[in-house]
């Protein structure tokens, strides 16, 4: 099947994100958006379709998500979800378990980055179950 | 004089730039998006007012701008100006000399990160003179 992207921000999309697909339920798309090393702030573009979220993970040195179009969810083992759109900031602290997506019915596009990015593991764990997701959709609709 | 800040992006605006305002030739607004020290990697929403630039400076740990509104400029010393627009990326390598700016004629956001946020430091130099700001602002129309 033939998936079109919808335009839903100025930023490069990139390319079908297989490199993580494991680690997603639905299709992704990765833009890697810098290249100088030195800099040490490797920013890129995760584009979701709508229904695709990630598993649940943690990095060691926290991430940070700038949210720049569509509608996603954020949320934290334990808290209630949050819903996300373009101009919102997400801090996500060192070894937090969350996870991040679109929501059922939009597409939803981040640039992320991780904190101490030279030194940042990522630790990924079981995928969001539909029951969790769905939830999390009705709890952003309240 | 009050000035309206035009509405060009999802982002927080913030306050006047009163802080740097000695290092910008015009009025710009600057909005902290992060707090969490954690990371190590602070972000901020920096808006130019139509002619407003920042003067000629560098960074010891170089620096990253994410446009997200408007329509900008930047230089690097002894190369052309580059037009900047919603979507583009410019990754500035450590101590090289540059500014960036509105256009003339339009407002402008980025959001800014500096490389290695830890041990930058950064190098403020002369204000770009009003011949060499012009003279940009013809090389991105052509």
């Amino acid at each position: 099947m033939n998936t079109s992207i919808q335009k839903i921000s100025d930023f490069a999309t990139g390319e079908e994100n297989t490199g993580y697909a494991q680690y997603f339920s639905g299709k992704s798309w990765l833009a890697p958006l810098t290249s100088n090393k030195d800099l040490n702030v490797p920013v890129a573009n995760v584009t979701f379709e709508p229904g695709c979220r990630n598993n649940w993970h943690s990095h060691t040195g926290g991430q940070l998500l700038i949210i720049i179009g569509g509608e996603g969810i954020y949320q934290e083992r334990g808290k209630p979800a949050q819903l996300l759109k373009s101009g919102d900031i997400i801090e996500i602290g060192p070894n937090v378990e969350h996870w991040h997506g679109a929501t059922s019915d939009s597409w939803f596009s981040h640039l992320a980055t991780n904190g101490n990015p030279s030194t940042n593991e990522n630790n990924w764990l079981e995928p969001v179950s539909d029951e969790d997701y769905n939830e999390a959709n009705n709890q952003i609709k309240k």
